[in-house]
């Protein structure tokens, strides 16, 4: 199942003309800054000894999911039982679903999984662990880390202490292995992080259970120490592309950005901007704290406004007006929820040739 | 083609348990709203002239497409060739791309769609029609409007005279076919809108060009008869649906809202908010501006966050706080791009059946 160079596997045929025979808009991906992401981020886990379990949300490709495994990640994480599938039908075998998982239908296809694969999720309130514990049989247990808000303010335990108690919940359930505690920190909030982790997991420890795993994540932070004293595992997702996002936050440079979207352009109304072909129907509205909507690579023209179809360049820091049908490559602000627009991207190789992959748990929605 | 009932042809299967049978996040259609949304408009487009012409961007659905035509419209709008492709796969002879179509790739394809179908395009500048004329052959001609922007400040000619120039150079071209102008109109500059159309079809008359259509479009003024009055055609797209951005306008209200984001509640981490399964994946970033991402029917509560998967909802405003495992109802602010996420949607009966319908034209991104 694992790709001998790394990445996705491709179609058999090379587009004709490479780039240039590419229809825009489309996702190209550079398979050898991809690669780069992969190893230098393995070689700091390795270091620094942290177990990688790095987020396949951003791609959602099997074979990329294989890659980073034959590299040293431990297993993946995803965000969907429909992603878990997926990866788990390609042959995954250790899997992290950091979500709640709630009602029939879900938690009989989460007991499912656990005896394809080995399946850990995550849990935050007494009702999940209670759906949990009623779905997995004993035949295929499934372990379960306890959520810790640790300052994102989305999901998770509010405090140590209700970590200790929940995790007592998830130890005395039949079924039910408990692994650890994880945590989304927010960015930037990795001293807050690191006091919560430490204190929930001794309150853990004290409550008499056995916390094998403390799991943290995010792209932005992922090369800062601050924090990861007592963590043992961490999940980045962005990482394997970069945008410019993660440029903002100072976790990579452009060069790092291994996925443009490639998109022409249509019209140059006025010489204040030009129109591409690229809107929100394949850049999307996410701004994540970035101004406008991406960024022409190599300069500091970004589009400053979108519509589904149509990408606004604000065009006058260029040093010449771009022209009807020119072709441009664009830094997404967020790659994630643009990779989950398309069926396929394009890969380029260091050679120049072009092929599509297909993005294998696009539309797994559930 | 024309299914007998209103709207998408469906799996045959009944979802077991109806909308409760249903796995979160999915979009969920009323059909008779959607019937009813369609009537409405129609039935004001026969009363006061106007050649109905909807755009498919929105829903990217054969059978809606139909349905539409059956109840009157003259043909339909897309955005994208591949939209067009679809539609005239499926059936649908009179298509209007309204896109500057570049490069020759997409040029050979708007070739051999004119060769399937009746296919207008817009055109705003020199190059674009140049490339249509090298394109277009005998025994397919290929209709163009010239784009004007009235006010929206996308693309389009700059003024009344680029208007009526590019209409001589369409006219002379061997194989187009000149039809008259188009805009997308900013919402509420309708005034303006009227004044341009007026004085650019004036003007495309004096230059011996007969101006047979008047293309405008956009739901937020859907029921405004100002700036209509030179007006032959109509492209509303949203109020086939309808979201929260067209009942801010003031175009219709929460009643005609036809597609809601059926969410699960999986976390309740504290009194004020509550976390669902559904966020930009689901509900996209697309504010359009609104406040949130997203409002929880029947009430004011407003999605105030979104994260890929997550949608974080303030409950303050709500009599009761939501419980894990309720399911609830989102109205989006924007409904084009959530139908672009989901290969299918739910379909709801009146009798309360529920069947999924494909959402045939997605993914087709160029």
């Amino acid at each position: 199942m694992i790709p001998k160079a790394g990445g996705p596997q491709c179609g058999r045929n090379p587009v004709a003309g490479g780039v240039d025979g590419l229809e825009t808009p489309i996702p190209v991906m550079n398979r050898s800054v991809v690669e780069n992401n992969l190893l230098r981020w393995q070689s700091r886990c390795d270091r620094i000894g942290l177990k990688n379990r790095p987020h396949a949300k951003t791609h959602k490709m099997t074979a990329l999911a294989h890659r980073q495994i034959a590299l040293g990640a431990a297993g993946i994480t995803v965000q969907k039982l429909g992603e878990a599938e997926v990866m788990a039908d390609a042959g995954i075998t250790d899997i992290l679903v950091t979500f709640n998982i709630v009602g029939g239908a879900k938690l009989s296809r989460l007991a499912a999984l656990a005896r394809a694969a080995d399946i850990l999720v995550t849990a935050d309130c007494p009702q999940v662990v209670d759906g949990l514990a009623a779905a997995a049989d004993a035949g295929a247990p499934v372990g379960v880390l306890v959520e810790c808000d640790t300052g994102g303010a989305r999901t998770g335990v509010q405090s140590p202490d209700d970590a200790a108690q929940l995790a007592l919940r998830i130890s005395s359930a039949p079924h039910l292995s408990f692994r650890g505690i994880a945590t989304f920190p927010a960015p930037g909030g990795r001293r807050k992080m690191g006091e919560f982790l430490a204190e929930a997991r001794n309150r853990v420890i004290a409550a008499g259970c056995a916390c094998g795993c403390v799991s943290a994540g995010g792209t932005p932070d992922m090369w800062r120490d601050a924090g990861l004293e007592t963590v043992t595992e961490y999940r980045a997702g962005t990482y394997v592309f970069n945008d410019q996002s993660v440029i903002t936050s100072g976790a990579c440079a452009e060069e790092n950005c291994a996925v443009d979207v490639l998109a022409t352009v249509v019209s140059v109304p006025t010489p204040d901007r030009a129109i591409l072909d690229a809107g929100s129907k394949s850049l999307t509205s996410d701004k994540l704290g970035e101004e406008g909507f991406g960024r022409l690579r190599g300069t500091e023209a970004r589009l400053y406004a979108v519509t589904e179809e149509h990408g606004m360049l604000d065009t006058r820091s260029l040093p010449r007006q771009p022209r009807v049908g020119d072709r441009v490559r664009i830094i997404p602000n967020h790659i994630c929820p643009v990779i989950n627009l398309f069926d396929r991207i394009a890969v380029e190789e260091e050679s120049g040739v072009v092929r599509f992959a297909a993005v294998d748990a696009r539309g797994r929605v559930c």
